[in-house]
């Protein structure tokens, strides 16, 4: 694995901040690794190509395997001499064609793609349909069972808010990390056999999203009744919540500064 | 090559007829072939398994390597009891998640998937930005400068009707074959940052779509005059024409019997 020097990299002259959107379906999710393809090795070994130095970035969500972005947000130091405006046309030449650099600018020293994020958005998609879509299967949940909208909008209603979302975190989570979040938004629309959720908050445990997702389809499926969703918030144990969504319906939408 | 002998099939009791979706980026092609991978090599493999005799089946569409199908006709005989209402689930389930068999029915014997359509729908979408799309890209052509819709509806108004297509079609179609085709529709509609062209006729010559797609969106760049396509088709000559498109835009939309 790669590992530059914190410091010799703090010491470079330019904070550049990337949006970056990919479809995450062949990657074993955003975060470097050493024995399988990350985007994040991907996209690092590009740019350190287009910058000229080693480059090492930090990202404002680490997506899951199989999970995708549309405005993934990252931030590196370099030296390197391009002009911000030119730079995603460039590191797109080394890029495959699932990721995408899609804008760029230059920041200031402080800022952090991961740190200065103030909220974020995700968006899920289920498919309910008994035959699957093959243009569709790489980005919704294909789900062959009947849905009802009304219940998953009521269970998501009792999510809107300040609370601690232990029962909806995955074990894997960085321990001690505080379990309350706030979402601005929790809401489902229906289009065509497409169902959407998005999902808007300051911050998401370690799958969050997709268990409120698998937890919330049981009750679009009538195998849980939508008024238990405080109960099973007030658990605080993920043995209440519903199974886990498939990673391919959640996209990382948009991270807000 | 797997080949049954077409008498012993023809004396098979049933003639079913299989409406199949795929997304082409990972075949080469429809056809069967010996040394890569084809649709029809996956879809008699799976339908062999469900059937429980060999099949070897025809189709309406010989779509190349990378074009993809909503709705693919094909047909086969089989001595098999399966109900044909239950035939695409059981089916799906031996096959990839890009080819999905949608419905079926059974048909009488002197039906023909490929002889018995009487007309095509083809659709192409071509996506116009600077940036590509990573969720497009495997269904659009991807264009970077800029284009406008008005020549390109010009040039296409002209192909409406009957003609004699020589000058869009590709060497390597089969010797002698009669090249006047009807379009009873060649348009285009703009939506956002995507154009799609729909091509509506009696028949189509070895990657004429393609080849008018890419004649039309040289217009559409103002590279070629749209009131010179009356002249490239009268000129019978593949060189008059423009480049051809790439596949990943054309979708076999519909077929009509």
């Amino acid at each position: 694995m790669r590992s530059i020097h914190k410091a010799a990299m703090k010491k470079r002259r330019r904070n550049i901040c990337l949006f970056v959107s990919y479809d995450g379906t062949a990657y074993h999710g955003f975060q470097r690794q050493n024995n399988c393809l990350a985007v994040q090795n991907v996209l690092e070994e590009a740019l350190t190509k287009v910058c000229g130095d080693n480059i090492e970035l930090a990202a404002a969500g680490r997506t899951d395997a199989g999970v995708h972005a549309k405005g993934q947000v990252v931030n590196f130091f370099t030296d390197g001499k391009i002009p911000f405006l030119n730079l995603p046309r460039a590191v797109n030449r080394f890029l495959p064609h699932d990721i995408v650099a899609t804008s760029a600018c230059e920041v200031e020293r402080d800022f952090s793609a991961l740190h200065s994020a103030k909220s974020k958005l995700y968006i899920y998609k289920v498919y309910e349909n008994k035959i699957p879509d093959p243009f569709l299967r790489r980005f919704v949940w294909s789900y062959e069972y009947d849905l009802s909208l009304a219940p998953m909008q009521r269970a998501l209603s009792y999510l809107v808010g300040k609370h601690d979302f232990s029962s909806f975190k995955s074990a894997g989570s960085v321990e001690g990390i505080n379990p309350v979040r706030t979402l601005y938004d929790a809401s489902c629309t229906k289009e065509g056999d497409i169902y959407t959720f998005r999902f808007f908050g300051d911050g998401f445990l370690y799958h969050m999203v997709r268990n409120i997702v698998g937890t919330v389809v049981k009750a679009g499926n009538g195998r849980l009744n939508p008024d238990l969703m405080p109960e099973i918030l007030a658990k605080r144990d993920r043995n209440f919540a519903g199974k886990m969504a498939p990673p391919q319906g959640l996209t990382l939408w948009r991270v807000y500064y």
